[in-house]
């Protein structure tokens, strides 16, 4: 997981650089006709608190950025969407190698949960996604990855 | 830098959960009077591109937020605020334990830069707030704590 590299300054020093070698993810922002979004909210071990969030997960071993959304949309929150629109991709620490692959997903049907054993004690919310949106804007919504996928998801939609 | 905790399951089950254990750091949006922000741009290795960015940095020994957001600002651009205000503190990544202080700066005096020997590569870019922002909503940003950073500052700004 770690990595430490050799890099050269401007200046021409050298240094040792620590790489931390993490999994790409996928980060869904689901979006209803109707307006409403989904939550999803899982106590954080390192950060000691419960965050609410955008559904997402890392990759399984070799699927590609659209697989991996669908799948942790339908394991966090048995959503099953016909259209995925990409919002990008986004990089976290400087030191780390993992990238977000943010979708926006619509054309969304319920099927059943299938949560993963870790994900068992989820919370899982269905709101309008003005209040998400506020929410990530205004400090209820820690994390930096879900805040970004939800601005981005408001400006794919061209909602105020 | 690494720690692994033993950590209980919804179930009973435990497992080991490595926890990365990674400073604090401070993001700072200046924004002057007449509407214009300040970018940086900084190789990084981990990521292998450039990437353009909000001024930022980890905490020195014993510095609090604030004042860690006043040294990174003026030692990349050259700036000095009068007034801060809190935009909020995130998370990245869930085995990451620092947490990412964002602040607004405004009233703002230019003096002179003193980039660390790893910054004396960095770009700096007087741009208007609202192309940073659409290059945050349209992914030329890639940094996703910079994209939060510059979503909440035009919601505390009330821009539309």
């Amino acid at each position: 997981m770690l990595r430490d590299d050799v890099i050269s300054f401007p200046d021409g020093a050298g240094a040792t650089y620590t790489v931390v070698e993490n999994p790409d993810s996928a980060f869904v922002v689901p979006y209803f006709d109707n307006g409403d979004t989904v939550l999803v909210r899982q106590w954080r071990h390192a950060w000691d608190i419960s965050s609410w969030e955008v559904p997402a997960g890392t990759f399984d071993e070799g699927e590609d950025p659209a697989e991996c959304a669908r799948r942790e949309l339908a394991e966090e929150t048995g959503l099953v969407a016909t259209r995925y629109s990409s919002l990008g991709v986004v990089r976290g620490a400087a030191f780390l190698t993992g990238r977000a692959h943010l979708f926006l997903a619509e054309g969304l049907t319920e099927s059943a949960r299938n949560p993963e054993t870790y994900e068992q004690d989820m919370e899982v919310l269905r709101l309008p996604f003005t209040h998400a949106l506020q929410a990530a804007l205004e400090g209820q919504i820690v994390h930096s990855g879900s805040v970004t996928a939800l601005c981005r998801a408001a400006h794919a939609l061209e909602l105020p």
